[in-house]
């Protein structure tokens, strides 16, 4: 069973908008067995849409779209979608009394032709109806294959993907069963890794796909297979990482949650083992918490955080020590450290992690080198800490200290 | 001059890994010019990879792939490409010298084959050198059509569209101008705002499109044009834009910066007034401080933030008053101020924003209901607070209060 994506608009193609919808999508489908063959993306440009429909038609079982089904002149999906299907548009009553209802409860201002016109939608299809917005998803079928229209805006077309189009995509098609699971590893370059598994990856049965991700100083490597027979590929895929664990050997960091990653495992465990954690940064600036904090539960074992991005602030919200300061700089080890500590004592935590350090373009309060980062782990027991470059881009550095303060994090917890 | 970017890589089609190349890729290519035609993402399969070249080169002048360039066996992207133009891959010895540098710089396993191997590109290819990672680009022309494949490590391919690719397509190609301007509008729907605009719409010379691009509460109106008299452009954009903002009204809130956002405007605006901010989070987690941390110059104007994620972090470190608490709760507007005052005291900052409320799924220490922001302003002068109900699902309750923070924000700065 494929599907292919169809991500409609402008924005998209000169970049001011990272199509994060694909994504979203590839995962639910997933799911429920169905493989995303291509994902394109394309203007709102009617020969353009049909062009994309068209080829996605002959490749895939089921097409989905999202994007141009505003109310304004530069969407035009809706009327696009009922010409390929040599269909008019008729407005859906239904569709109609939700647009209705959500204006009365949301929108102060009065309810214009344009949003009334939202109800239009190509005779052959049915409406998904959207409870969060006025623009409705579209089903229509061809024979064996489905056609889904979803508006663009984020969190509308994620909530009729989870409640209307999965339900009904399962309803429709006998789908086989999908299984992924990521094993985690740090500090270990992706040659060096495969040049320890070679062995093993030689010999993996054939219906298990193998992929290495690189990414800021983390790998991940991902085993996927699909089938119907779900308990046998559980077992399969499970054999096969008992087996690869031992050879990577210590730097195997654990396996990644089916929907999350490194934070989401140091959450678990925190939350299993009822302990807490305060964060401190510098150079981070907020990323560390935020990574947190984004995931639901995250106020059972999160205390809290202080971004000190200001030498004065080290001083007077974390008690940093000017000594210190003066004689190390705030990019330094003890600096590093008094933050973690302090941040521990100062949200009564039972481990802290904190950042110091450099992203550039510029040198900031301190001298050190463009890149240079300090990280400290405090617990109840011991506070220590590592020093990295991350190299002389920005973004660069804070990603790669963010990864390597949840790595950190991470080997901590699992020491205990 | 049209391109189309192939992102390669399976990690795509499951939605591990949200593709970011692509709009960095596009924005670049659109600042010389260039527009993107589309986007297409595949799985790293040699059917699939030679099926989509072969579209795209009917379709556009430039075809830029990313992925699929590591050293590991999953990667078949160098293979494909040579078997596409009829070619073999040969060792290139500048290449290899690149390999053996970083190895030496910044590795201490060994050297295997496999990365020496890395060296090997088509024949007919011109490698671009990465000095971040040991898979190089390579430049291929056919005709008057350009091939380029780039590794699908961020960083890396950044860093080789912007010293390489950029330079080199410049030199090849006559490139028109292109320009977007986009203004932000807050606190008015998509459909209301193109009923104030209407008739400026209907009357917007045909070389000028314009898009609505609605996101979480905030608008962006995208004006967009290319031409080779790039004065010609300016001029007559900026005459549009002086058209529309009256018409839009108070719910104008600026002009979005060229490569940013509202949190690069109120940056702007803070530096250039040499004054000062603080933030206080609770329900968006450090996400407030994110925004602005995660741009350089963040240092002049942010002294520094604190995540008081539990109740008793709010009493310790942010010296909110119980009583308050215990009248009002966590999540209050009372609360708010006090956070927002306390901690524009604690930084000694000019301005502090301060969040507080119920990000769901479940509540948390306050009996507010899911979706319950309260955002609290504190200025030299006074402090206020507004209330909001974001809905019910968390990330979409987190992004409307960081963009509704922003724009409280904004909107007090260009108050003086």
């Amino acid at each position: 069973m494929l599907a292919e994506i169809i991500t409609i608009g402008d924005e998209l193609l000169i970049g001011q908008v990272v199509d994060t919808n694909s994504a979203f999508i590839s995962k639910q489908l997933n799911k429920i067995g169905v493989s995303v063959y291509q994902i394109t993306s394309i203007q709102d440009d009617k020969v353009h849409i049909l062009q994309a429909l068209g080829e996605a038609e002959q490749r895939a079982d089921i097409i989905i779209c999202t994007g141009g089904l505003g109310p304004t002149k530069d969407d035009i999906t809706k009327k696009t979608i009922a010409e390929y299907f040599n269909d008019t548009l008729i407005r859906d009553s239904s569709v109609l009394k939700n647009i209705e209802s959500i204006w009365k409860q949301h929108v102060r201002t009065e309810l214009l032709q344009v949003n009334k016109d939202q109800a239009l939608i190509p005779s052959k299809s049915k409406p998904l109806m959207n409870t969060l917005g006025t623009a409705p998803g579209m089903w229509l079928e061809k024979g064996e294959k489905t056609f889904i229209s979803l508006p663009g805006v984020p969190y509308e077309m994620e909530a009729l993907v989870c409640k209307q189009v999965i339900p009904k995509l399962k309803e429709r098609y006998n789908c086989p069963y999908i299984l992924h699971k990521t094993l985690i590893v740090y500090g270990l370059g992706e040659s060096a890794l495969a040049a320890r598994i070679e062995s093993w990856e030689d010999a993996l049965p054939k219906h298990i796909k193998l992929a290495y991700l690189p990414n800021l100083g983390k790998m991940r490597l991902r085993l996927s297979t699909k089938g119907f027979d779900e308990a046998q590929l559980q077992l399969d895929v499970q054999g096969q990482i008992d087996k690869v664990i031992p050879l990577i050997k210590e730097e195997y960091a654990g396996l990644e949650d089916e929907d999350g990653s490194v934070e989401i495992v140091i959450a678990k465990h925190l939350t299993k083992r009822n302990r807490t954690l305060a964060i401190a940064e510098s150079c981070t600036g907020g990323s560390v918490a935020e990574r947190f904090t984004s995931n639901s539960g995250a106020s059972t074992f999160f205390k809290g955080g202080v971004v000190t991005y200001s030498t004065q602030s080290k001083i007077n919200v974390l008690k940093v020590s000017e000594a210190d300061i003066a004689s190390h700089s705030v990019v330094s080890a003890q600096v590093a450290e008094a933050m973690a500590i302090n941040s521990k004592a100062l949200f009564q935590s039972d481990y802290a992690v904190a950042t110091t350090g450099n992203a550039g373009p510029t040198k900031g309060d301190s001298d050190a080198e463009v890149g240079t980062v300090y990280i400290a782990i405090a617990t109840n027991a011991e506070v220590y800490s590592k020093e990295f470059n991350f190299g002389n881009s920005r973004l660069k550095v804070i990603n790669k200290a963010v990864n390597k303060a949840l790595e950190m994090l991470l080997k901590e917890i699992f020491k205990n």
